[in-house]
């Protein structure tokens, strides 16, 4: 059974400063987001947990193995580096998005996203050290099968974005519905999604509801572990394997688990 | 009339990159890719240009004011910083699609994007400087009515990410349909389109069919200037007089064309 | 004859903010400083300036062809991405070192690099366009001969480091007394220096006393042109024939200079 | 008594990748090299170890408290997100000199930095977890008195610039001959110093012998701990009493050490 620690890290009172004392220039503003992302990448990712930009003024990181003593790290090393500071809440839950939505509620609880005096809001209760085991996480990849062959190299560039960015949409909001799942592009033609303990059965589901619904095949590599990175490595193994073998669900053997 | 000039990115064997010679850790990537992104909208943006991050491994930017050369100087900055190379390919016309439309061909002309050997090709024809008018660009900058109000500060933050996903994924299929023009996801509850020269009954009708489509409301301030940079802080300065005059369209003073 | 334009970049406040309410980490304060200095180097270089780090907290910049606004937006740009805001001073002089005197000055004059009140002041007066001419930029680049086969690949890295370091004090003082140029260390075994007209004759002159002082054996290649980027790159080619010749001054060819 | 765990990060080859095929552009090899040194800082001090960007190609870094496997992750960061690649090696020692000094053998015998064919070496024998103690780190944060009075507010900037770089080449190189130390510029006019167990005597010996040598005022706080981030902590706190007290040098209180 899965016990997955999600952190929701939410820019204080950001939709505001975008446009005080008037609207800054978007080159800056995408700059900043994007850096501010691959920041909270590489502190979340130095600690073994995994990021996810989302709408990057809230990123959905899962941090199972941090504790507040970690976050409160994460949270100071950006007030240092960048003229915004970040709120974070966490939540520890078998499915993702029941604790996202703790997660959440716990942070709208501390105040309004666009209130001047809500900041670095630091709450929720990781997993305790003792509680922790080795199948804590599972994470799965998914991806576009010949993605290249069939619309990167076939059609405008932009066509080949709305059919996978139909698909993503698609995918995210049936794996919340039907599977407690958390889904997010992550780039080129890859979606890596945050599970519950789901079946090969489950996976498929949601693989033909997505290629009857919006036209598009994907396949996908599930990993199991302790910690997000061991997981999604393990997925992205599994991914291999599909591609070796022409499958549409693999899941990475017991042993990438430890 | 606009004359928009795009630029297609595209990070040259990425796929093979990331998984040779075994999948590489997803954190690095999330790292490279958005620190990419960062430095092509910089680079872009100290042109006043804009940059889309897209699907990351392949960027769509808005280049007029860039010849040649300014390319050459985009392309060798990244080569002389990152571990991958990037391909550009430019094309001009009316409609943002057809530009980016004859853009992608050129480049699929040159090669596969996962061709080992098609690497760093620079081709395509920049707007001549004499041909440049004040009116080339047209930007729309869209955002959804009080979504903090309506979503952040109420809902499941993947929740909010969902309607805010399906609104966009609805916008860009039928902008692009409907309207020939392109549309990008740029952070929290804002979408930015590149459009030809569109008409303020064009932009209601857009926003109604979103509206009736997965029942978001969005509004749009719209600017066209020369380059991307001024006529994309016009339509932020409208989007200001929709927040302020409770309108849905509203288009620049012509004076912040100049 | 030169006419250097010279633009100090002092971060606001910085003394005080690096231990206010308390010590900032290091790592942290270590991450700014060289991020910022990254940006700086690509926002003044992105104009075909040069940027030094000098001591981090006082920039130094070549920014000959970046007038008043060019300047605004690179300090608006820095606002907007860092936890600090920056001052900026310009003079222009046949010296560097003059030029540097005054833009100093004027800074020191508007107040004290630690008061809480001064922020974000832009001021002097950049080189009018029509004045500019194709010969205002001079630029030597040293390097040590041989200094991988005598140092790095046989003394501890410190000792070669200190080697380096001491060249590098004694290049410095000597070119800024006898010379009136700035000299600055950017990395490996390479100095660069901003140089009024010099002959031949003071190059070898300089290149003599540090080998007495220190006895460390340099070589330097020389350019000049309209602008830092292409009087740079010019020297560098210089260096290229000192490095194949076995010689220890170098001028790159009048064509280089255009 | 220390035990200081120094590694040597070298970037492979980088003498000649910077030349080839021509020189490359300066700004971006500045952006390169501070972006790197940025980012080793991060992944370095994430795991409590601090890093120094002394020539850049060659970054000295304390690392106690991380093993091979640790090593090896920022290896593999660093080629997966630049273009070039760096080489590690890690030794122990009492004496910080002595052990960059056995650092840099091992390297050395490994092949020359501009050795095409070496790439990537990861070598050394990182302190055992078991035989690690409280005290294994010193750590000596020394600045100028009254810099900002004295010189950034009273001189030209390249006047104080070259105050302070003689301070510190007098100060390097005194503390690695006199007291086994590795001293490193950290802006401003910052000097963190890498130490054995240096007694308050010695370090008062150091700042007169400054005093005397180049008519610089040094003050300097102490501190010790199982890992550099800890320590230099300390050394900070220490460092604000002496400014609070007027003293010359001020070790932290052993509590701090743990």
């Amino acid at each position: 059974m899965t016990q997955t620690q999600v952190t929701l890290i939410q820019i204080d009172n950001y939709g505001p400063w975008t446009v005080t004392p008037e609207p800054r220039r978007e080159v800056d503003l995408q700059t900043l987001q994007s850096r501010l992302y691959a920041d909270v990448s590489q502190l979340v990712g130095n600690r073994q947990g995994y990021s996810f930009f989302g709408r990057f003024d809230n990123m959905i990181t899962v941090t199972n193995g941090l504790d507040i003593a970690d976050h409160a790290l994460v949270q100071e090393s950006i007030a240092n580096r960048y003229p915004v500071t970040a709120s974070m809440s966490i939540a520890v839950d078998e499915s993702p998005v029941a604790a996202l939505g703790r997660a959440s509620d716990r942070l709208q609880d501390a105040g309004s996203a666009q209130d001047k005096s809500r900041r670095e809001v630091l709450s929720g209760e990781p997993l305790a050290e003792a509680d922790r085991t080795a199948d804590d996480v599972q994470i799965a990849h998914f991806d576009v099968n010949d993605a290249t062959g069939k619309y990167t190299d076939e059609l405008n560039e932009f066509d080949t974005f709305i059919r996978i960015e139909q698909s993503y949409a698609e995918l995210m909001r049936y794996m919340r519905e039907a599977h407690d799942s958390l889904s997010f592009f992550v780039g080129g033609d890859n979606i890596i999604a945050l599970c519950p303990s789901l079946s090969a059965a489950e996976y498929q589901d949601a693989i033909d509801h997505v290629n009857e619904a919006v036209d598009v095949e994907l396949k996908v590599g599930v990993g199991q572990a302790r910690v997000a990175q061991t997981a999604g490595m393990a997925a992205k193994h599994a991914l291999e394997t599909c591609r070796d073998d022409g499958s549409d669900v693999e899941f990475a053997e017991p042993a990438a688990h430890s």
